[in-house]
C-alpha cells in the first residue's frame, strides 16, 4: 500500500503516483517518493507542531468542485492550523483514496494546486499513499511544522483583560456555501457578479494566515484556527483557557459581500457568527501588545480586527448586540458530522 | 473538522472524540487531544522518518473483521514501515472517516485495540480527525519514527554479494485471505482448525518487526517491508538499488500451515512469492554481517532466514525452483488499487 515510485512498477497505484505525485515530492527527503518513507532532519531546538486533518467529498467539498481548489482547500486547512499554532510548514504526508472512475481529468488539475500551493507555502509533499475506494473521494493530510522548543501557541494562556482579534473577515465562506446552494440568494442579498463570487471563492479556497505566525509567537497569549465558526471556537478557547469573552458583534471584521448580504437580512448575523471554514485566525493578546501586532501583521499584509476582551469567569463566550445584550444562536458551533 | 476533546462540545464528533480517542492521547504533546495540533519535541541528532497509510473497508479489509484488528492492523501496516527503516516511533495521527450508521458497538472495540497497540508498540496517539463519509470506514494513519542523523535504511544500497533475508514466514497473510474467502480450502489443503486460523490470524493482524529495527540499521545495507509480495517488493528493491537478486524459492522461510497448504496445492507458492500482507521485514546484509544480525535477530525473538544473494545487474529479482529455474509468475506483485 505503500506510495512509491516505480518506473518497472505494475499496478495504477504506483503508476498514478510516479505520474502526478512525485514530481511534487521535491523535498530531498522524500526520495522521490521511490522508498518507503520519508526522512527529515528537523530544526534544532524546536518542537515539531503535528495536525491531521480529511475532506469527504459530499461532506466537506462538492464532488463537482475544481479538483485544484479541492486540493488547496485540503493542505490549507491544516496550514491554517500551523500557522495558528505559530507554526513554520516543515512539509506533509498525503493519503488519497479514489474512487475507480477518477482519473486523469480529475487528478491532473488536483495535482497542479497541490503542487502550487506545496511551494507557495515553502511545504513539500513528503510521503503518502493511494487507496482506491468504493466511496467518495476523501483527501486526509498530515502535516508537520515547527515552533521554538514550548513556544506553540495553545488554545489555553488567555487572561483576563487581554483583548480577542481575528485576522481576515469573518463569515464569507458561510455565506459562499449558502449561495453555493441556493443561487437566489445573490439576488436577494443584491450582490453584483464579483461580491458573489468572492464569497464562493473563500468557502472554495481558504487562506492561511502563515505570514504571521511568528508575530503571534511573539504577541499572542492563545490562538486557534477559525474553522468551525467564530462563536464555537472561540467557546472552545475559552474554556480551554478558563475565561469569558465578551465579543462586541459590530466589531467582527466583515467583507463588503457580506456587509451587502446582512444589510439585506439581518438574521444572517447567525450564519456569520457561527459558520464554519473561515480559516482565519482567533487569538488573544495583552492589551499593551495590541497595536504592535497589529501593525507587525499589517506589514505582512494580514488585516488584524480587535472584536473584544477576555475577562475572569468560567469559560464562556458572549457575543454582544449594538444594544449591549447578547445574541442567542440557535446553534453555537458548526460540525460536518 | 479538528480533533478535540471540548467537554462542553456540541457536536458528534466532539464527543466521540472525547469519549474514545482522548483516553488514548497520554503523550503530553498530545493535550489530551484538547488542542488544534501536537507538539512534539523530536530526539537529539535525529532524523524524522515519516510515513502514511490509509486503509478502507471492503478493499484492505473486511466490513465484519473484529473492529479491534482493524485498528491493529492499520497502526501496525505504518510501524512495520518504521521498523524495516531503522525507525523507532515517536507517535501517531489518525483520521477517520466514518459511516453515519458506525456507533459505540464499533467504535469501542477499534479504539481499545488502537489503544492496547500504542502502549505495546511505545507510539503514541498525538492527534488527528474524524469525519463522516457516505462510503466505506476509512482508517489513515501517519506515523513518525526517529532514526540517528542520515541513517534511514533506504531501498537503495544493496550490492553484489549481499545476502538477502526476511523475517518471520512468508505467504501466510496471503494464504489467509484465500481461506476467508473460501471455506472449503481448509480440507482441500488437510489443514487443522489450528492451522487454519493461524494463516488467517497473519491475515488479520500483522507483527510489526520493531524488535530488530536497531539490529537492522547496524548491519542491512538495503531493507522495506514486504506488504505487496515479496516478488514485487524484491524486485522494488533491487531496482532502486540498480542490482540484481536471485532467490531459492526452497529457502523461503514458511509456516507449517504453508507448508502443509503447499503441499497439497503446488501451484500455491505463486501466492505465497507474490500475495500481500506479509508485513515482514526484506532486508539485504553484507556476508560478513549475517551470523551476527542473526544472532542478534533471534535474541529479540525474530526469526530471519537466508534466501538467496544479490548480483551485480539491471535491476531485477529471479525466483530459483530447485531445478535452478526462475519461475514464471502471472503477477509480480499484489495491489490493492
Amino acid at each position: 500500500m505503500a506510495m512509491s515510485n516505480d518506473r518497472a512498477a505494475q499496478s495504477g497505484e504506483d503508476r498514478l503516483i510516479a505520474r502526478y505525485f512525485a514530481p511534487l515530492a521535491k523535498h530531498p527527503g522524500a526520495f522521490g517518493l521511490a522508498d518507503d518513507a520519508a526522512a527529515l532532519a528537523p530544526p534544532a531546538g524546536c518542537d515539531l507542531v503535528l495536525k491531521a486533518d480529511g475532506i469527504v467529498a459530499g461532506v466537506h467539498f462538492f464532488p463537482d468542485d475544481p479538483p485544484d481548489t479541492v486540493a488547496k482547500k485540503a493542505l490549507r486547512a491544516n496550514l491554517s492550523d500551523l500557522a495558528a499554532k505559530g507554526a513554520t510548514p516543515l512539509g506533509f504526508l498525503l493519503t488519497l483514496a479514489l474512487p475507480r472512475e477518477i482519473g486523469d481529468a480529475w487528478l491532473a488539475p488536483f495535482a497542479r494546486g497541490l503542487g502550487a500551493d506545496a511551494e507557495a507555502f515553502g511545504c513539500p509533499l513528503l510521503g503518502g499513499d493511494t487507496d482506491s475506494t468504493t466511496g467518495p473521494i476523501m483527501i486526509s493530510i498530515a502535516a508537520l511544522g515547527a515552533v521554538p522548543q514550548g513556544k506553540m501557541l495553545r488554545r489555553a494562556g488567555a487572561s483576563a483583560g487581554d483583548r480577542v482579534v481575528v485576522t481576515g473577515t469573518i463569515g464569507d465562506a458561510a455565506l459562499g456555501l449558502l449561495l453555493r446552494n441556493d443561487m437566489a440568494a445573490a439576488e436577494r442579498w443584491s450582490l453584483g457578479r464579483e461580491a458573489s463570487n468572492n464569497l464562493q471563492q473563500r468557502y472554495l479556497v481558504p487562506q492561511p494566515r502563515l505570514a504571521i505566525a511568528e508575530i503571534l509567537r511573539a504577541h499572542a497569549s492563545a490562538a486557534m484556527d477559525v474553522s468551525d465558526g467564530l462563536a464555537g471556537d472561540l467557546a472552545k478557547l475559552c474554556r480551554a483557557s478558563a475565561v469569558n469573552a465578551d465579543i462586541e458583534v459590530a466589531r467582527v471584521p466583515l467583507s463588503a459581500g457580506a456587509r451587502a448580504a446582512l444589510a439585506k437580512e439581518p438574521a444572517l448575523i447567525e450564519t456569520i457568527i457561527t459558520g464554519g471554514d473561515d480559516y482565519e485566525v482567533l487569538a488573544c493578546v495583552p492589551a499593551d501588545k495590541i497595536e504592535t501586532l497589529r501593525q507587525q501583521a499589517s506589514a505582512a499584509g494580514v488585516p488584524i480586527s480587535e472584536i473584544g476582551v477576555v475577562a475572569a469567569g468560567e469559560g464562556g463566550a458572549r457575543f454582544l448586540g449594538s444594544d449591549g445584550e447578547p445574541l442567542a444562536f440557535s446553534r453555537k458551533s458548526f460540525s460536518h458530522f
